[in-house]
């Protein structure tokens, strides 16, 4: 039986359908011809840090050419960026539920109308951590909302619909692995809590409003703590759900950049900053290669 | 006495604020030199957008210099770029609500920290319409959620705060009086639809997931015609409610692309899109002249 990857069936009596945010469509583009060998889509907010990680795929996977001819295929648009490097695709989703949510609305028919098959996503990004030190990376466990519920809240034709954001328990696990076979990539395996506001809604006192005290806002990253969540950012629950509905594996692996019990002003030195963000793309880039039998 | 545009007591003992998405900070960056005289702010989705927008604004108001040489004040970082010209700064916000209110935090603190008066904050941007004919203007009258509600529910350590999305009337007004000395700019004042989702937040049925019918899509864009609704976006309710917290006067100026009622795809030829969403720029710079006494 052929997985199908999209649930929708208006699609299949639409003539053309234009993947506006992407400026890709099915009658301007060969999709099949451009997309149909991908098997893994590695997602994160950042358009550079996705061009710099699909250029660390083309190194890793040994590809022919030159790093600097990989080109965004959505060059025309700067909603979003997308390289391709052999089987590897790389797309940036900017921040937020809503602007990931788009993003996958049409990366999903994307690899439809392709007709990929077996694809595995990643969501590779930055988060504040809780309790750990920074520089660790933390693959979700549970998804869960600002309540420390697993689940995400979807307004349909003004409706509020609850999906699961459950992930892939075994590929959770097959990453973890891979850690340890990596020198200096501290790791666990832990909840992951996604807000809609990197500021008040993160319990940070640095923002234009703040309405609480210091005591408050470690009380709630405390009971953020007891739930299990480890880190914290903004677009693990919707990324989680829609995978779940469609029926790709999937799993989210971010590296914290601070301890939030410590403070809530990323400061860190640039560099260091930049060798933190390297460690999702390296844990990912391992899984990768091992999946393709590519290690030694 | 002073209208102060921050909330926030924990402001004032910080050392320093390092504006992180915006890669600006107090101590490197000397704030009130770069930032003291700005009296606009136009913010809106697109980075390319909000670029075309500071060198439309360079034209008229008749700046020295080459427009090309106005330069992203927030290049080092891709998360939001910034362009300043004369008294009138463009800034980019992504899309959706986490999004734009990241940017919002830290442009707001960016005025408090420059010592700014008398500002007037415009999102100019692109929106589906309801019942209104392709490359019509909306200027918001109640920045309005997904069940119709002119308000944004704000998260805070768990707990659920409700907030006001009222809109300044007369500026809206002033703006829609400037429309009508303008040459093929059709305007209206209508309510305007925030959603956190494209696909089935707004009833399309052309997304990955779909599961709702022709008719009951039509049902809810005409529940929402009842209510005033006359175009759906993903960002007038949370950049209604910061900026009336924050003492902002502010507008919402979207152009609609295409007639919900008629459709879901962005199919309008790209040259055609591209002028229409040149008409709330045009508009936003009139009102801006006309301020400056800059009008013949």
């Amino acid at each position: 039986i052929q997985v199908q990857y999209v649930k929708n069936p208006h699609l299949e009596s639409m003539e053309e359908d234009i993947l506006y945010h992407f400026n890709l469509g099915t009658k301007t583009h060969n999709l099949p011809a451009m997309f149909g060998d991908i098997k893994f889509v590695c997602v994160g907010g950042s358009a550079n840090r996705m061009r710099a990680f699909a250029q660390f795929m083309h190194q890793e996977l040994g590809q022919p050419g030159h790093v600097d001819d990989i080109r965004d295929i959505c060059e025309e648009t700067d909603r979003y960026s997308m390289f391709k490097v052999g089987p590897v695709l790389s797309v940036s989703h900017g921040m937020g539920a809503p602007s990931i949510s788009i993003m996958l609305h049409e990366l999903i028919k994307l690899l439809y109308h392709s007709r990929c098959r077996d694809v595995i996503l990643f969501r590779i990004g930055t988060s504040g951590g809780i309790g750990l030190a920074p520089g660790t990376v933390v693959i979700t466990d549970k998804a869960v909302d600002s309540f420390f519920r697993p689940q995400f809240e979807q307004v349909v034709l003004g409706k509020v619909i609850v999906r699961s954001t459950e992930l892939d328990e075994g590929l959770s696990k097959e990453l973890l692995q891979c850690s340890t076979e990596l020198p200096d990539i501290p790791t666990v395996i832990a909840n992951t809590m996604c807000t809609h506001d990197f500021y008040e809604g993160q319990g940070r006192l640095d923002g234009a409003l703040c309405s609480f005290s210091t005591e408050e806002k470690l009380e709630y990253l405390r009971k953020a703590h007891e739930a299990g969540v480890r880190n914290i950012e903004m677009e693990s629950t919707v990324f989680a759900a829609m995978c779940r509905m469609c029926n790709l594996k999937a799993a989210v692996i971010c590296v914290t950049l601070l301890n939030r019990f410590e403070g809530d002003q990323i400061s860190t030195h640039h560099d260091v900053l930049v060798e933190y963000q390297q460690r999702p793309q390296g844990l990912v880039a391992h899984f990768i290669k091992k999946r393709l039998g590519l290690m030694a």
